[in-house]
């Protein structure tokens, strides 16, 4: 069961309290599909890059299942560009530069070999482009899932609420969850947000977890306590990456699978912060999933007698 | 299997976005008392009150197995008085006015009918103070537990640590565990925390839930997402309450049965806020919490096939 994951290929420069990194490699659909390849392949990436993307990242990519048909490569531009610096928090930041360079461009464009998929990933990128690729999809996936930023409600609020009523997934963070409702109760705000089309809202919240809503249940997945995090870069994009692959592998897109997904997405967060980039994601085996999961299990299980 | 509860009973004048109370009860020992007794009777209250504290809210206590035994009663001054505002978040607030009246002449003693009983909460106070109870019992009590604030780590560290040094379990919040350690990571603070003496660490992190830390051991409780949080002012005594109350009630002090006793207090806490004051504590039913720990038990129970 093959995923479409669309979404920023680009060079990232990260100060955290940690270190510093100069361009490295990151992008929405760089961490998604990383992320997604542990559950199931072929990842159907669907990005635009310039002449400086390298070579040898497509090359891993491609060796972990990742398809690289969708993604332009533009001869004589640049592939974007993100600084930002991170407060000890780490759960906020203030950007530096953001150099569009090819993004400036995107298009994106289906190919006809990605249109048996039956996953659809729509990573933050401007809503018109996101509403572009649903019309393209020949056959209405079995789920889409919508990832937007507070840049895009702020400025094309219309064509937001447009795609959002497409989608059966719309996954944001706490502070856009409470921007795009004007309520600052999340219970509320999704209350709102799932009156507006979606199925399904998960309310990312970074080291304090995940929730999931869906008619009137809500599941929480925690974040695991982490020693350290290195650089939380990419953090959503991986539990995305995670999340979708799990459903697509399992082929079950019940609001029970849904949850299990979650911690498997949350799984997959905690090893992208533990290095700087995807690096980590790289790294780590079946084995270390399997383990990462586990220690989700142990650390929300209880026994309850009743009162 | 009886609990000592220490701490303040006062008034609180409160301020949130959603109205203002004028000089309600309130106090670390009140709400305790109030989690507590649904678990187990009777709680033996060590506090000090002015004339002015209801004789109605001492019935009503009494009536709910709290004994007021180890309550000085002063007759010529006033009770404790605290006004705070909170901020939108609900998890940040400014402290308007405090009163220290009879606070300032506390000095706990325990009756001797209390020293059988085998569980004491110590509510933040002076350390002193909290130190001086820990030695007049005569004989160590099964569990103790301490909790603090940032106004005894900068002021008393010296005292505080000696006192953090003889109990079994410390709770704080989780800018007090960072101010602690001087360790930004709530994991590494945990670290350096558990080498100094407690068995047991609980981080609060208000609307984001709680972390119980024992040796290489965590387990995190989530908070229950609500429509609207009222009132802040008394969850975490409230939690503490509910938390030494099912200890007590379960006479098992394992690491198994705190992280359902940590359910117990989220559980008591999620109703404490939905009104002003203590208010919510005095209506709800065994009936109430068992439906509500049971939302606790949905909100994070999934299932898991490993990858």
């Amino acid at each position: 069961m093959s995923v479409i994951a669309v979404g920023s290929m680009a060079f990232d420069t990260i100060e955290t309290p940690f270190g510093k990194v100069d361009r490295i490699v990151g992008g929405a659909a760089t961490y998604a599909a990383y992320a997604a390849s542990n559950f199931v392949q072929p990842i159907l990436a669907v990005s635009i890059v310039g002449n400086d993307f390298p070579e040898q990242e497509m090359v891993e990519l491609r060796r972990r299942g990742v398809s690289l048909e969708g993604v332009e490569i533009v001869p004589n531009k640049k592939s974007f560009f993100w600084s930002g610096k991170y407060h000890m928090d780490m759960n906020t930041r203030d950007t530096l530069i953001t150099d569009l360079n090819v993004m400036a461009d995107f298009n994106p464009v289906i190919p006809d070999s990605y249109q048996d998929a039956e996953f659809l990933m729509l990573g933050n990128t401007v809503p018109a482009l996101q509403m572009s690729v649903l019309r393209q999809m020949k056959r209405k996936p079995r789920l889409t899932i919508l990832d937007t930023m507070n840049f895009w409600i702020e400025s094309t609020p219309d064509d937001l609420r447009q795609t959002i009523s497409m989608v059966d997934v719309l996954m944001v963070n706490d502070a856009e969850a409470r921007q795009l409702t004007g309520e600052y109760s999340i219970v509320k705000a999704s209350h709102k947000i799932l009156h507006m089309g979606p199925k399904f809202l998960i309310v990312k919240k970074g080291e304090h977890g995940a929730l999931l809503f869906h008619e009137n249940h809500v599941f929480f997945a925690p974040a695991l306590p982490l020693e350290e995090v290195f650089d939380p870069t990419g953090a959503g994009d991986t539990f995305a990456g995670g999340f979708i692959g799990y459903l697509a592998k399992t082929k079950d897109i019940s609001f029970e699978n849904m949850k299990t997904a979650i911690i498997m997405g949350s799984a997959m967060a905690s090893f992208c912060v533990e290095k700087f980039g995807p690096q980590r994601l790289k790294e780590i085996t079946t084995k270390d999933i399997d383990t990462r999961v586990q220690q989700f299990v142990e650390l929300v299980q209880f026994d309850i007698d009743l009162v």
